[in-house]
């Protein structure tokens, strides 16, 4: 038995609250090194002779990456606080049980050696997600190139946008007139890009937070995109840049103005005065080294309730459904805990959605965010599909550790990315190979969690990366690529009506790295289904699925794939 | 290579702040797995061609447990925010890297790809203990049976307290008029159980927060106690009971009185009204199944801003140097956190110390206790000692699991205790076998951190499971054990004298199971020091090291270990 591999802390990253009185315990063991994992638990405070609590409950496999298996045991029940251990066996029927005090070749008899689980006493820190939010699909818009509202020269509006201020024409008015193509599509969740004052086509450096970019529009125009999203049964999810400001932003420009007298100096890092800013030689913090981007200190109370009442602002006047955050990872956790309390306190059912690019479940424990932009699945896409430097079964190891290491509450919220308005477009990076962009749009939809569409991927838009992949949107019909649009739609279609697609357990996965081939079984209320994704150019045989319907492709399978393919046969 | 073993994420507990601008990076490997260790460092945002910020450092092996080792890396940098990756190489030469996209042949060209440490933009997020705390040695006094300042029967004294409402003369003057005494013996802390009023001899069910004991003393009583222990250089901790109540508390007495009216009520958790308060049939929370002690509800923002105060307000009056906190694990991480947020505010050099059983790294990640009662070190050290049920080698990985997964700040300030009120005496537990206890002294107090020693241990009191633990201070010199006491006061004295006993880096150990051996071979300023533990009674040899002086014995070493021994050479 590799003991080495065996890992769980009694912490909530490995055992936590699902909702009251259901607990959820996991283990992470040797990958194919286990034969069974039981669960023993019993209550910490009650002697046995006044009642015997002894439970044992079998652990499920739930995922495996390259090297670990994932198990997991849910658990309900009524005691005061908990105390687990873990029995082991391997394949040679070799046991040992894992406790508190490490490995040992018989249940600790003292209980006071078993793991730990006050989290029974802890229900505040129960990880509660909007109800709405799970599984839904993303349409990102990046308004100032999503649709004008005045005529705007073709050949202006379909290259990449010049100059960072240019005003381009997309508005919010523009998003509105495009709700029924929006929703015809079958996304549930608009995520717009900054929306607020500021004097760049990407409004990353906000001027005004209390103010619509006048070019977008007006807070009226706002409130009816909500209102009119809502009554479409769309939710909309704006962008909060609370990292840094624009430099003409009132509290910077304050501090410009009145140097170490100023009242909001403490608002941002100054190392000293004179404000100096001249890139390179800035004397203050910044977002990495863009002197244009001053980093608010939120240590600073002022400056915390300032950006938590921005959020509060827009989620009452406007009725939006969450917020995205901007560069989140490099706020303090502190802040966010705060932030959290706040929003949630009034709104619970608003989503809060941090912007990470690396795997970091500090964050999605139940305090700060609801989900993250995932950033990995992104990448894990793109080596498989994009650039064929991933094997199919690093990519299914990769689809495994985030399932085995996300928490539960916040894994089918995760927002998985192909690309965004920070990254090369999706076909861009497939080498304008439409064969892979349905391949890895497949993967994206099939799979649980939030998967975000880029405006425009869905009929064939191109670019390299920013300012490139932010062309205007592809509204000109003959420039539509309709059967991408139709593969969009129609995945997009299943993905509703067959729940067993998201929900259904994985009963098997076979995966072969020298064809490119996944398939992945999924079972649910008697009803099985199977995923198959092919990533190579050549023809392989499975006659053994042969004579199923593939419900995407509108046909039968025939047991043959020719080249790269994707299918959900029944 | 065990990749399976090898473990690393990108969160503060295993990459964190020292101080501003020093970092330390910690990972996991398999044991004796890995030749050397390197971590690659660069700058998240600065391009190489305007900045090569790459830097290589070699990561050093700290620690062992059983099945892993533990590598660290101290760094320290003025980027704006680092990105990271390991470089691994085994015995046989065979090399990989890790990253956040985990293992691959060669390091990743994106740097996309590295693991990100955004807590280089999170300052507030460093862990910041007192600076007087680290390796001080603890002395924790039960009041009520430590020092009368009236005529107590010795009869009534020297035996177990039966009743636990029993007042038997212990007092805060008492405390005081032994002040010389505890000097004396070598140690640096005092920690006192529960002083506040309350009907029962522990004191753990409180009534009221804001008064001392009558049977104790006055509030004069206390300032006095802490005045003279400063003069001396002692500090004083004191007990915090904010889980539970008693049932005589006021709030808890208003809802008694006013049921579902009271303005208390959300104070606790209360399933029904009216109050049922027979144990058994009682219809509110409280610790474990004691109906006498209802468990406080810290959710109820009233009741947490009173027990903050309560903290506070001690701090202020009495100048005590912080808090150990009764029932920690079972009060929530966002309850810990603001509590420390206004304790540190105001007072940054009490010390916060938290009750928990088990290893849980989450309390111990800065935002919430600086140390912990650490009853792994405990079971630790009875397991080797007093039982005899743990090889020499489990003991010496146990203190490695430590060593390599606590927070390098929290290290140097874990509680290791060998025993409290709330267990058998260690000398009982030891059959009564001085040598034994002896060697777990030794073992104690020659390692870092805090250790503490339970009243009487030093002058040789025994006791069984409280309340038989809680007998009356030996003050009566024919019946203290003279021997044991100077063993203490030696051991101490050695702790203060060497530095390199604590903070020397351990540049070998040896660990022989069948001999019952441990040499800990430690360096320091070119100082070398040997710490010798035997736990069997039969006779070993070790002729390398005869000749060489034993500081704590007072002899020379002449190669000949005769049974269960100490040993300091140098």
């Amino acid at each position: 038995m590799n003991l080495a591999a065996i890992h769980h802390e009694a912490t909530q990253e490995y055992c936590f609250c699902m909702e009251p009185g259901k607990f959820l315990f996991r283990l992470q063991t040797g990958k194919n090194d286990l034969y069974s994992v039981t669960l023993h638990t019993r209550d910490k405070y009650l002697p046995l002779k006044i009642k015997d609590t002894r439970r044992s409950t079998p652990m499920k496999w739930v995922a495996s990456d390259g090297l670990r298996d994932y198990y997991e045991a849910e658990l309900e029940f009524q005691v005061v606080c908990l105390r687990y251990c873990f029995e082991l066996e391997d394949h040679a029927g070799h046991r040992v049980y894992f406790s508190n005090c490490g490995f040992t070749d018989s249940i600790p008899e003292d209980i006071e050696r078993f793991f730990d689980c006050p989290q029974t006493l802890r229900e505040e820190e129960c990880f509660r997600v909007p109800s709405w939010a799970a599984n839904k699909v993303i349409y990102q818009i990046f308004p100032s190139r999503f649709a004008a509202n005045r005529a705007v020269e073709e050949s202006v509006w379909y290259q990449a946008p010049i100059g960072s201020k240019a005003d381009l024409g997309g508005s919010l008015r523009g998003v509105i007139s495009h709700l029924d193509y929006i929703r015809d599509l079958g996304v549930d969740v608009i995520y717009l890009t900054p929306i607020f004052q500021s004097n760049s086509t990407h409004k990353y450096d906000t001027i005004d937070y209390y103010t619509i970019d006048p070019s977008f529009g007006t807070v009226d125009d706002l409130k009816e995109l909500v209102d009119r999203a809502h009554e479409m049964g769309l939710r909309v999810i704006l962008d909060g840049v609370f990292n840094h400001t624009s430099r003409d932003f009132f509290a910077f420009k304050d501090i410009l103005d009145n140097q170490a007298e100023s009242v909001y100096k403490d608002w941002y890092y100054v190392d000293q005065f004179p404000l100096c800013l001249t890139p390179g030689s800035h004397n203050y913090k910044c977002y990495g080294y863009f002197a244009g981007m001053p980093k608010v200190n939120l240590r600073c109370p002022a400056a915390a309730a300032y950006f938590t009442d921005v959020a509060l602002h827009w989620l009452r006047k406007a009725g939006v459904d969450g917020w995205r955050l901007d560069v989140a990872d490099e706020i303090s956790h502190d802040f966010w805990r705060s932030f959290r309390k706040a929003v949630k306190a009034e709104f619970p059912e608003a989503l809060i959605v941090g912007e990470i690019w690396h795997y970091a479940p500090d964050f999605l424990q139940g305090d700060q965010w609801d989900s993250v932009m995932n950033y990995p699945f992104y990448r894990n896409i793109l080596d498989f599909v994009a650039t064929g430097t991933a094997k199919a079964s690093t990519f299914a190891g990769n689809l495994g550790f985030q399932r085995g290491n996300t928490h539960s509450a916040a894994y089918p919220l995760l927002w998985n990315l192909v690309g965004s308005h920070d990254t090369a477009r999706l076909l861009y990076l497939c080498g304008e190979n439409k064969q892979r962009q349905k391949l890895a749009a497949a993967l994206q939809l099939l799979m649980p969690g939030m998967p975000m569409i880029y405006y425009g991927d869905e009929v064939g838009m191109t670019g390299a990366h920013d300012p490139d992949c932010r062309r205007g949107m592809l509204w000109d019909e003959k420039r539509q690529d309709k059967d991408m649009h139709c593969w969009y739609r129609r995945l997009l279609k299943l993905r509703r009506e067959q729940p067993v697609i998201l929900n259904g357990q994985i009963t098997s996965e076979e995966v072969r790295d020298e064809d490119g081939l996944i398939c992945m079984h999924r079972r649910m209320n008697g009803q099985n289904i199977t995923l198959l994704f092919h990533v190579k150019e050549d023809r392989i045989h499975i006659p053994e699925l042969a004579g199923k319907r593939d419900l995407l492709n509108m046909n039968v399978f025939d047991g043959t794939v020719n080249g790269i393919a994707a299918m959900v046969l029944v």
